[in-house]
């Protein structure tokens, strides 16, 4: 496990203890970490805070420079609106934990030319399915179905 | 000029008042205003809260049957992050004030199946003219170029 995929894991996992949808992510921009977050849904009432979108946002206002040597990290696989922010800012690569509990916007990535590499963890798969198994309509609410 | 666009200008008109970028939004769920905001890059240092996010965040946690029986109004072209927005939570029409200054993803909205309806606003157009004269590093900053 590197220490990148890690910390989002280490989010995730902040976000269950919270009560919160466990989905984490990191910025890192030349080996650094700039901004890290998770899916505030639960514990800020959000509905644009995916853990994606908290991690972007903790960065701060960033130039476009910044976002195009970044790398996103993201236990579980960009849905929509993340994807989209993903190619708002012009982030070139994403390190997805698992797309087997969801299924983002993967195809949208890769035909924008984002590159993709995918861990299939399995530390991303049980946070993920433990907190579906007790709040499936949470779960439900926060990817719109 | 009918009540919701005149909100989302209203909005986007407060947001110039305060320094900020001139773009604003409502969400319309049977002809109620449930949600209206503006971008808040310059007044919260947000880089996720476009006026069409500060909408749907403002609008608070919504089960998906109102999204899908609600419109959004907003004074520009929705961006990449926004248009993903409106898809994850499945959001099946955005009139548009005017996308001449700038253009969002209203061919993968519209590929989606999402009803656009674009207004050409002298109003909206004459916001973003003014802000991008006065504030072109902000704006680029923006949509991240």
């Amino acid at each position: 496990m590197d220490e990148f995929m890690q910390a989002a894991i280490d989010e995730a996992r902040l976000g269950l203890e919270e009560g919160g949808v466990p989905i984490g992510s990191v910025l890192v921009h030349r080996g650094r970490i700039i901004g890290r977050g998770h899916n505030q849904r639960q514990q800020r009432g959000s509905v644009v805070l995916h853990g994606e979108m908290d991690a972007l946002e903790n960065a701060g206002r960033q130039p476009a420079s910044v976002y195009r040597d970044s790398v996103l990290y993201t236990t579980l696989s960009p849905c929509p609106m993340c994807s989209g922010a993903i190619l708002l800012y012009g982030i070139p690569k994403v390190v997805i934990g698992e797309n087997r509990t969801f299924l983002g916007a993967e195809d949208t990535l890769r035909q924008a030319g984002v590159e993709l590499e995918l861990r299939d963890d399995v530390q991303c798969r049980e946070l993920m399915n433990t907190f579906i198994d007790r709040h499936p309509e949470v779960w439900a609410e926060d990817i719109g179905e």
